[in-house]
């Protein structure tokens, strides 16, 4: 069985990308994903140059992961210091990860021009941090910056500081390759000369001419033991090597083994671009919406004929799905196993399976999104199949932002009125903004019939445009985490009015909320 | 002095792509602005397939181009037909193009599962409609359609079908990689065979596992004569061999020679991409915004003192350039290049660059985060520096959600007072939603000053959570992008209320639109 490690540094590497700015909260949420998607090394953060990452090893020491190792990154020690002495060691060994990557340059001119040191000097920084790390029983990755350029300018000295790095212990030997720019020519000519040398090789590409791809699966043939890389491809400047694109290649066009189920491909990058707050592009390979669409007439006709005629792989081993320009084909069978769950007796024919894909093709036509919202999904599927009956009905809501109001300030005030049972209630609030009046109020009315809603809490929220082509006025579609100190849920609205759309999602959750408080009791 | 041809595919195979629909004017701008980047060979339409294409090639018989050859596309005649009676085949020669591309199928697969004619059909389809056109004097590629899959599966089938159209007198056999599939290891050693076999060979990817542009360099090394693709990728599924990434990596990094100016290869994907209606993504190589933007502090050190560390080229060079992050943790010296700009005298220790990074550093504090918000970060620092007055005050604002309203429907409703020069101003407005009201109140009371704000539309908001521990009372930050129809700039807002944090947005938004109409007039 073919076997290749993966290393995801979305978390560390990924960080680095523009306009990405994650919370420990949004770290922690990436780690689960990751390891839920049988990721083997999660490389989660850089403690001794961000303060945040130090919380989050603190946090992860707490957190139980099935499959995934973590590591932790640092640089060797400076120029002159001593790995005993140096506090960027003692903060990555607090953070007690089993692996740690620390880099150093593999890079004569890098040495000369940016650390200004000589190039001994170097040597003896790599040589004793990895050392050092060693003795305290850590596994160790060795990222050699800038491998692929210094190779081709001075291919002696690479070969010196590798040869360092691996005399004083480091278990993988990571190829990087800083600037993103190595033909692919060069990536497999230069990582099967260090496979050949080194017992163990890991790859590490970023995109700025657009091969990481290429690159890894060319290093993977070439004889490298691990892929590094981020989901999405997240990164600086073009982005790190995309492991969404590289891992269902590596399965499915090389024949590597993995134990993640490739049919939640999608829904695991979806998840890590909700919480990254990124689109995933249409065009994506293996998980953009566009990616097995098909336009031109002819081609329709030959997909239908003969999927492979314009299809590399069936769209569904990797979550996708086909479409057409015209056509209305919707995936029944992923369907059909949720809604056996309410009615066991379903089959591929049966009215209740026509019903949920009607619905749900007009939910999403509209602009709503289940991917990351379960907990409004399953709402959703009952109410299609006539097995649910709302616990409340909204009959009317109200809500101001005023400034100056009477007491000079900015105000928001929201009034909701509720019915359940014949039975109507009102509740209102003040709030820090719009969407925490109408919360407060809506949890007032609704704690006079269900007193269980006190203990809910949102999480988070995020909002963002649908379509991007009719200003303020476009369709918003909001999603919304919550908890009651036990679950966390996520619901979904969809609406032109922002605050509309956040009551929608308000509503899903207090009704999913106390759907399983009633099953519970 | 080394030469390779490219074929540009925009009109013809980018126009595949979900979301594309040009029109005959657009697809004559397109073919201009390639001839303008000199491009060799522009791939048209396909005029027997699309009427719209037969109108083109008309109007295109009067444009005069100054470097490039135009082609029209075609397949081969069907099974039984012979190419003088062919409608096809007339249409292609109305076109009056000097070059006809034509695709038949290379894989023996195809022709039985999708063709359903036997294969020595296929093989006199291919001969008799390449020795047709070449009795009618045109220059003739042959796209062998499933080239790679072809010849991983039947061989000695795959190189008939390229022996056959190359005995009937085609120049150019274009070895296609349909599915957008292929391996790199497996494309260069194909490419390289094919290469060896015949006199001129081209290549034309797609890519489906990201792919196409290493796939593409790889043939380029392995002896291909010609390359096709798309300008920015435009093509169905995941698109095709991205012109824009491939060209200049040919350039720069194989030594090919090319008449274009590459430092016009930002502005001609910028011209493409707004008659395509498409977005080029921010971390696309050479021409993205973020594709030379560093974030971290030891990157950044790095980059002023030798750019080769984290830059694989001279950003000038494709018309790009280099951005720093204007964060806090990126230090000083960042900042004081932009506070230059403003105050050319200032040095490490001013006054004006002490105040910037406080000022910056209290925002940030806040939840205000600039890296993706650059227009509001340039007002900040004007009013930082003292160099800004406000082209307006708010002095009320008031937004209002109703369900149900007097209309029985959900109403958003605003009202903005206003403040220029000592006078006031009101504007109200209904809106899809109150940031639409909001908007539209502001827009019409800004106007009766400024009457260019009517001409400035939103394209893009995003919301999202600052710090997910205290439920719907947490800060919000809202990132905006806007548009005058030339540029494009984005604003952030940040506020416990989100309708306080979108006007805060708006109002850097139309602030900077004032502050650069007053300096163009």
């Amino acid at each position: 069985m073919k076997r290749i490690q993966i290393l995801d540094t979305t978390l560390r590497d990924g960080a680095q990308s523009e306009g990405i700015a994650y919370s420990v909260q949004d770290k922690l949420k990436i780690a689960k994903i990751l390891d839920g998607f049988c990721i083997d090394i999660i490389e989660a953060g850089f403690p001794a140059s961000n303060p945040k990452d130090e919380e989050l090893f603190e946090q992860l020491k707490s957190v139980k992961l099935k499959h995934a190792k973590l590591a932790a990154f640092s640089s060797t020690v400076h120029s002159g210091e001593d790995p005993e002495n140096s506090a960027a060691m003692k903060k990555l060994l607090a953070a007690e990860t089993p692996v740690v990557v620390i880099f150093g340059k593999a890079s004569s001119e890098q040495v000369r021009e940016v650390l200004k040191i000589n190039e001994e000097e170097n040597l003896r920084m790599i040589k004793d941090t990895v050392s050092y790390l060693k003795g305290k029983g850590k596994e160790i990755i060795f990222d050699a910056e800038h491998f692929y350029s210094g190779a081709l300018s001075d291919k002696e000295y690479t070969y010196k500081v590798l040869d360092c790095a691996s005399e004083a212990g480091a278990d993988t030997l990571c190829l990087c390759d800083t600037t993103g720019a190595v033909l692919p020519s060069d990536a497999e000519r230069l990582t099967r000369e260090a496979v050949q040398r080194y017992k163990r090789v890991a790859v590490h590409f970023h995109d700025d001419i657009g091969c990481a791809a290429a690159n890894s699966l060319l290093s993977a043939e070439a004889g490298a033991a691990q892929i590094q890389g981020t989901f999405l491809g997240i990164g600086e400047r073009c982005g790190n090597a995309d492991l969404s694109v590289i891992i269902p290649s590596l399965k499915f066009k090389l024949g590597y083994e993995f134990d993640c189920d490739m049919r939640f491909l999608k829904k695991t990058a979806n998840a890590i671009s909700e919480i990254s707050n990124t689109r995933i592009r249409n065009n994506k390979p293996y998980i953009g919406k566009s990616a097995f669409y098909h336009k031109a007439g002819m081609h329709i006709d030959a997909v239908k004929k003969y999927p492979p005629s314009f299809e590399h792989i069936d769209p569904a081993l990797v979550g996708n799905e086909r479409k057409f320009v015209l056509s209305e084909i919707s995936g029944r069978n992923t369907l059909l196993e949720r809604v056996r769950q309410l009615v066991p007796d379903a089959d591929k024919d049966s009215e209740e399976l026509l019903r949920a894909v009607a619905v749900l093709k007009e939910k999403e036509l509209f602009g709503y999104h289940y991917e990351a919202a379960e907990a409004s999904f399953s709402l959703l599927l009952r109410k299609a199949l006539y097995k649910y009956e709302p616990h409340f009905n909204i009959l009317l809501h109200k809500t101001t932002d005023d400034f100056p109001s009477a007491n000079g300030e900015l105000t928001s005030c929201s009034v909701v009125q509720i019915e359940v049972g014949g039975k109507t209630e009102m509740g209102s609030s003040l709030g820090n903004g719009p969407v925490n009046a109408l919360d407060n109020a809506l949890n007032r009315a609704l704690s006079v019939f269900y007193p269980e809603v006190k203990e809910m809490k949102l999480l988070d929220f995020k909002v963002r445009v649908i379509d991007a082509t009719t200003t303020t006025a476009a369709k918003v579609r909001v999603l919304m985490e919550s908890t009651d100190g036990n679950d966390v849920w996520t619901t979904v609205g969809v609406s032109f009015d922002i605050i509309e759309a956040c009551l929608q999602a308000l509503q899903d959750s207090y009704e999913y909320k106390l759907l399983n408080s009633c099953k519970n009791t």
